[in-house]
């Protein structure tokens, strides 16, 4: 990820115009808000939820429509053994200290990160006084406390420097220890380390456990992929960016098996489509950018890896992530398990161990990075003449989680009973909305708000010739067509 | 639940016969299974995941296709003081007890209901002597222990006299304590009691405390409701009966929130709507039931209750309750948050805490009973003018996994081209699959075993006159359509 820091001044300022519309049109609302929230978790609101499920639907689609795609849904709890195969009970930590004196317990890079500069240099200068006596550029010491805190190796000298936040006491932290980000909790009715089961930290592991029993019910042959969409939970200390680094999340993965030696060529395939399916969904394509792992950074399950990054108000973030995981995590279980993970291939006659490329997309990442960037502010002209700030959320029809609105002109004359004729016609096949509440100007803005691309009127003009205007949320343009060609019109245009 | 006990005899053998036709066609496969497995969790295959979303999606819509009830998604973990609130930290639980000898440890109910006949005798005869010195009646036996076990008082009684069932030692038993059934776990990095969350026991808790944020984004009026399908977690100390009973399952509750007073009448409404939407969807009337819970036995949340119940091959078994939840949840969460949590009608101009009626399926529960009622074993005539079993699962066309099969007859002479020229025409609109392995009597067979209710298939007639045949699945009649019409044909039939 190239960066990834709390968005300020005008970029702060829409990430809280998007965390406020969110909340005030039911996108998106703080978990057990009564309460005070719970830090990095979120509820999904009446459009937050439709819009998350027309995402998902249309992952699940662009992926499961395939020949050569199948689909599963495993469950959250899986056995222990699952995740020291993985690697996860081993690797997947964060360094922690604790303070002596207080207790506190931070995570290191968090404490690294919210250093001041003037801290940062007063740390440098202890650590070596010479060098760092006199005055230096900001810049120079930014990235010499950078170098100094890129390795656990260096950053364990700067650790006794370190000001405790909690008591303020001063060289009392332990030294570092790994913490698990898995989420742990116990299976009956005894606490002890036999009952641990942890909650998944990926929805990845389902898929490569069940991979002999998809492939023989389905009788798939290589090459093939396995999709999932499901919840993921990591203990994040650091929870930050509204749904961006949250401790409970979706993902949506796609694990593709193929023959050693064709992974490089399957890698790339999976690349481009998943970069198009972003741009067909209508995200820009300026805000969008692979961003390639340096080998030396490369998980240790993976031969080559890029991300899928959106430019969102905090800076470039993941959205999602192509990896080619070779044979690893096949060969890890079956070692594990000390059953065959092995594929017999017809056409060569050999046994093997398929290799892996990945489609890892965050559900809610996703999520937020399409209302990000269909969210626009622009001068409208209103029907007096003036013009006003609109805001309109661009999203693309399949995203939408309304589909069309429809406003009786005045609620008499008949105009109410034509208009719910219409509703309950078109409610068969989309979601649709029905407001007769205030000027018709104000009903526009309202569903510009929540980015329902089409509102059909219904005025006197509909009562003398069964016409009806429809809108069209980008362009504001209206056309006048018949109310029996409604259906056939939406038809056209949303599915 | 009137009963559900482990099925035995024919009726095992069904369930038998089930979870392997689900194993082996990908419905369900046992979560973790190259680990051994871990209890009380199921994964779905390809074909599970597929009828599971269908079924989600068509309570989804049954749902919130109306104009008074809205969605939401809300996250898994909540902040603990919800579950003060909703009096599952102090209610729900069983009761346990310890083998002061091993430490082995026993839900008390388990371990009566796990007495064998001779062994609930001599319990009965070393409490009472006199009484049971003679030979009495096996029912009498059943009866008299049943009656003696039905309250904790009377059962606290017995428990001195088990013995343990691992290391056989008598008397050794602790006295009875209750077990929280919910799975807790930690959040941030210090385990200790101010971080422990839990993973909800039921979804409705997400929806009551959303109550008022959705009401105010919706800008919806009483009375309305708010739908949510999600998982769910409780550790079962007794799981069983394939997906009825498990530790992680998933549900689909809809709270609909109510003036005082008119709660009765909604829920009647709601019961109706209910029943009605299993039997819409193909259920087999005579095989459910309404279940009423008696007015001592009712939640202490509810003023009444229902459960629907299906009849599995181990007996009657709830598939979803309806509830009047009173106030009672919405007053708690009012009291421990100290957040209003009223609403003002306007048509009363009065403020008030509404009433709620629930009705909560359970989607892992319905999933199974759709299964089961689908199941069908039978005589069928083969192409060679004997006749062969058939299995077939009649699943109604909304649920089936598979809409349409596409076969060609042979491989050869311009077929394979067809067809496969039909399948990428019908995919975008159903989920078909191609198969041009084996006799076609034997795919027949397999879609059938997948319960899709349509097949295509191409012969030497569609090289000359484009006409295929189409193949229902239950009568097993064919008819003879022009290909060109096949989307039209399977849009009114399938939509």
């Amino acid at each position: 990820m190239a960066q990834n820091k709390p968005a300020s001044g005008e970029n702060g300022k829409l990430m809280d115009k998007l965390v406020s519309l969110a909340k005030r049109r039911g996108f998106v609302f703080q978990s057990s808000e009564i309460y005070g929230g719970l830090n990095g978790c979120w509820d999904y609101g009446p459009l937050g939820v439709e819009m998350l499920n027309n995402l998902k639907q249309a992952w699940w689609k662009s992926m499961t429509f395939r020949e050569n795609v199948e689909g599963v849904d495993a469950s959250i709890l899986m056995h222990p053994r699952v995740w020291e195969a993985s690697g996860h009970v081993e690797n997947f930590t964060d360094p922690m200290v604790d303070c002596r004196q207080c207790k506190a317990r931070y995570r290191i890079d968090v404490l690294f990160e919210e250093l001041s500069l003037k801290r940062k240099k007063e740390v440098l200068r202890e650590l070596e006084p010479e060098r760092f006596a006199g005055q230096q550029k900001d810049e120079t010491i930014e990235a010499e406390f950078a170098a100094r805190t890129s390795t656990d190796a260096e950053a364990a000298a700067l650790i006794p420097l370190l000001t405790c936040p909690a008591c303020g006491a001063k060289g009392t932290f332990t030294e570092a220890r790994k913490f698990n980000l898995m989420f742990k909790t116990f299976v009956g009715p005894v606490e002890d380390s036999s009952a641990v089961v942890y909650l998944r930290p990926e929805t990845a592991q389902g898929i490569f456990v069940n991979f002999l029993n998809v492939q023989s019910a389905s009788r798939q042959k290589l090459p093939f992929g396995i999709a999932q969409i499901g919840k993921a939970f990591r203990n994040e200390i650091n929870t930050k960016n509204f749904l961006f680094r949250t401790r409970e999340f979706e993902q949506m993965e796609m694990q593709f098996f193929v023959r050693p030696g064709t992974d490089d060529n399957w890698f790339e395939y999976w690349r481009a489509e998943r970069m198009q399916w972003f741009k067909d969904l209508g995200m820009r394509a300026e805000r969008l950018q692979w961003h390639q792992h340096p080998k030396d950074k490369l998980a240790h399950y993976a031969k080559d890896a890029y991300d899928i990054e959106y430019q969102f108000p905090f800076g470039w973030g993941e959205i999602e992530g192509v990896h080619n995981r070779t044979d690893f995590d096949l060969s890890r279980h079956e070692q594990f398990s000390s059953k065959g993970m092995r594929y017999f291939d017809e056409e060569t006659k050999e046994k093997y161990v398929p290799f892996v490329i990945e489609t890892s997309a965050g559900a809610s990442r996703s999520f937020m990075a399409f209302l990000v960037d269909a969210y626009h502010e622009e001068e409208a002209p209103t029907a007096e003449g003036t013009s006003e700030l609109r805001t309109v959320l661009r999203l693309h029809p399949k995203l939408a989680p309304l589909k069309v609105a429809i406003f009786p002109l005045v609620n008499r004359d008949g105009m109410p009973e034509a208009a719910h004729a219409i509703e309950s016609d078109l409610r068969k096949y989309f979601r649709v909305f029905y407001d007769d509440s205030g000027a018709v100007g104000r009903r526009y803005r309202r569903q510009d708000e929540a980015g329902t691309p089409y509102c059909v009127t219904v005025d006197s003009q509909t009562m003398q010739d069964q016409t009806v205007t429809v809108r069209e949320r980008d362009s504001m343009q209206q056309e006048r067509i018949p109310a029996s060609r409604l259906k056939e019109y939406f038809l056209e245009r949303l599915l």
